[in-house]
């Protein structure tokens, strides 16, 4: 993983068809969805209100201080791509802003979601162009030093290979295998029907006590209740 | 402090005229009423924009990454109770969602303090039901090792004993013993009406300086005038 | 730096008219028109959305837990200074809320920028009375120790000299030294023209690689394509 | 808790045989003989290698960088007593040196717990005297402002009440409550000796899986074996 | 990635040869002979001093608070394999201690490396047992969930498969892939060899500006020099 | 301050006599004879016990990720100068190893102080070259972008100019302005004397409360006693 200096101009994306069915779940019901695996790190925090996006990923892997890897990652984007950038190391510098923003836009890009930092954040909510970073930094970055664009990288803690699905929210960032989009998608939709049910009956005032039949379970563990 | 495996159903709550008492006051007011003691750690946020919930404590003492004890808790709580949950470590997993908001709102709870994560932050904010954590986390979690419910617990570094009022909202979250609840809303009030006079003296161009009488004080303290 | 217990009356502020020339530039635009220099540390955030300031700075030299300098500032405050806090050791109290607030706007204030924890930010939201802070937190301050005012201090890891002029928005707080703010101000403007255009041309496809030239430098560099 | 302004000069300690019974014991074996309670968080710290302390709480209740407590405190020792130092906020400064040392040992005091900071860690080391701190800071404090000794407080999250035995080593620090002295120091004999056993068994090589029959329960868990 | 509830009995461990290569070799050497890839973060520290390992990797996925995966992987251990331990959230519960170290090393472990907390530190000590950790935690932990072993992990933000060679000491813990195991020491050797001249090139006073011929590229960056 | 891309090549430096007055004090010590100024914060540690220094300050400004100024610095240095590297932004790479420990010595260099990362720790301790730093990390960095030395700097928050006198030990890093150098000096050799006298009382038994004449004050502070 990590290979420094190389970008890969062909990469096997997530069928388009797997990414629409993922787009209507959030971030939390993904993750359940997966066996709870998928999720970053919960630093990474969307840079405005109501920001979201869910793509297909072009990954960058940056070096600190040094955002020239996303122009080049630019080029490699289709429709709806979200880029995912890692960096070499933790840094929090602004690698991203409007005039990025701008470009990723019009090469077809949906967003972007970066273990670093990221600027110009009153022009991007206007934009509605949504950003998932781990700092809010005016400090601005060179262009010195080649990292790589379409290398399977590890950001915030998982990892995300080119075309794999990437779905953010206010509840953090899913990674979801692109050969298994479309497995996910249908486990979803099984989650959320049957989170309809429960939601009904816990409205109603059943606890889930009941409803999850744990007062069992609960004894043998030895929970002892005292009046 | 801290006895694992049980859950208590009798608790002495503060008395709900007491708690009808402090619910108009800020977390600031009420933390210098009761002489600046009584505040969680500042890492406790709330959720969404205008989060707040004044209400009495059903403790629950959690394990990290299980929820077991909220499903437990949830048939302890009376109407206006707000769930506490400390962590027998620190966790910032996603304890608490949609459902067990669900669940909760229609036992009575008025929302949730945790020292640990919450997730389905959108739908909480659509219910508007407060939730105050030190983290957004979609991370998932079990259900498989007994903690405690309403036993005094350590939140955020502040005890909580069940049945102490608990008041929160965008300044933090702040503890009123159930027994001094009533002493403490007096306090606050005889405060609010001193602000009062102030705010406008300040606002007439009056100084601090003057206002309290500190010149001398800080002469005496060494200060220096340098023109 | 940092001399304990005196208050310069008397200081040098930038002209009126760089100040103005300024204000409507973004915290990360003038980062970048100063060389990319004088930026504070990004753990400053703004306590409401849409705070934002631009103003002559008044400082502060705070010691932990107490807030007693900030009344003897609030006395060196003319129209449309900010005052800049420091604080002698890393502390994340409620040194400042509503009432000083009052005070220091009444006193020509335009905002406050705090290495140190700030409180009552409804009513601040409610007042638009600016503040970026490390920390929002209810605890409150005595006043007991002197510290100085109108002394250079640094402030999250940037020195503020006073009269230097403060700039801060969501991208954060950077630093304009007062000889400095009308040269800043122009660069600045000339920045802003030039982004103009290149934000129509990214819009209109045109890439990064191209607009830049960096195609034969990343091949230089060792960059390589893979098909 | 944390009444601030009181000195209690009547405390009831832990019977020394309890505590001479608990010093023989590691701070892991006598959190896990609580149940697993008592622990403060791991972030407090031995300020030099092979530091350890075992003895009955005097609490102090600090104010932020004000280290007046700790002389008022010294007073109220006796032989093999620890000075537990918690702060009515997050405070790294250097609360505590040499000079107070010097002090703490002549009134008979053993050792320190502070959830602050501690400075001249080279004279502490040379006369061995041990100190468990959240930092090492220089930084000096003020005499200005009261706090409290022998109330009850919450130090790195746990509740120290006077007289409790607290037990620090390199693993951590933990407080076992006065009245459980005696139980607690049977029940880690229990364990240790019990400990000894499975020492000897696992050296000759065999598994945990065996030995605490773990194989049926982790397949009914739906552990999976490939080849 | 992140398979759970899975146990891989068979995998391919590097070369024997290649470990024994890689050994004599320090983590910076390492780090760099892979092109600066490989690294953890550095947040993973040794838990005494003079701690290193060098071994192939056998990698377990925890569960928070939850060590019961480390027995089961104890089992799969084979002369000279490292344990590597991630978990599925950030938790620095102490997963490990004497006991466990005892039952590794017996079946031929040579250390662990673990994204959590280690307890026992004296005895891990005296014993020479190297473990690598984010914290020092007396914390027990439970044996309820199962999570998997030899699958890829993600540990402190690097990827490890199983049969992968982990090197650690003083300056933190690298990565090499089985596959480059051999091409990484012998790279690594050339490193050695070629710093060796450097070494004493400046041991003679010889600079890095003419050394490594910066003169003239340091002039076109644009630096200057002021007498 | 932070002006980028210049080199100056005559800095004044604080007087020999001065910085040898200053070697034999702790830096609690001169922290405190500076009236409590001058202190980094306390994240910056020794990267193995013991190391120590004393010297004139040579700074550097670094680019995140790049080492290139070090290599520039190292020409500028004299006899017992000690390079203080402060970082543009945020930055735990290892800026700093074995080969420039050699060269740096080479050329009179007493030691480093970097608001950065270091590696090669274990050869920097066989040298006895002292380092203090942020964080240990064996990251590698580039040599692609200038910044600056001899420029003032901010470092861990304290203002650094060349020429001025740094100390460091275990209690941490202290910056002496040069022109002050002599008279914190003899500042320090009273509170020295005056400690030693204290030291013994302290021993003898008498209390602070007392030496200090704390008890008026504690009563009219308000501290009551109960018993």
């Amino acid at each position: 993983m990590n290979d420094i200096g190389v970008v890969h101009r062909t990469i096997t994306r997530a069928a388009r068809a797997d990414v629409d069915a993922l787009a209507p779940f959030g971030v939390s019901t993904l993750h359940e969805a997966m066996g709870r695996t998928g999720l970053m790190r919960p630093y990474i925090r969307p840079v405005y209100p109501g920001a979201a996006l869910c793509g297909t990923a072009v990954t960058v892997l940056l070096q600190p201080g040094d955002n020239w890897m996303l122009h080049v990652a630019a080029e490699q984007l289709r429709q709806d791509d979200v880029l995912v950038a890692a960096c070499t190391t933790e840094c929090e510098d602004g690698f991203f802003g409007e005039l990025l923003a701008t470009s990723v836009r019009a090469q077809g890009g949906a967003g972007l979601v970066i273990d670093g930092g990221c600027r110009d954040i009153a022009a991007l909510e206007e934009m509605d162009f949504p950003v998932f970073s781990r700092a809010v930094n005016a400090k601005g970055t060179v262009k010195a030093t080649p990292g790589s664009v379409n290398v399977p990288v590890v950001c915030a803690n998982a990892v995300v290979r080119p075309g794999d699905v990437v779905v953010a929210d206010v509840d953090g960032v899913v990674v979801v295998p692109a050969e298994r989009a479309g497995a996910v998608a249908e486990e979803a939709a099984r989650r959320e029907a049957n989170e309809e049910d429960k939601r009904r009956r816990f409205a109603a005032g059943e606890l889930g006590l009941d409803m999850y039949a744990m007062r069992e379970p609960l004894a043998a563990a030895g929970l002892t209740y005292i009046d």
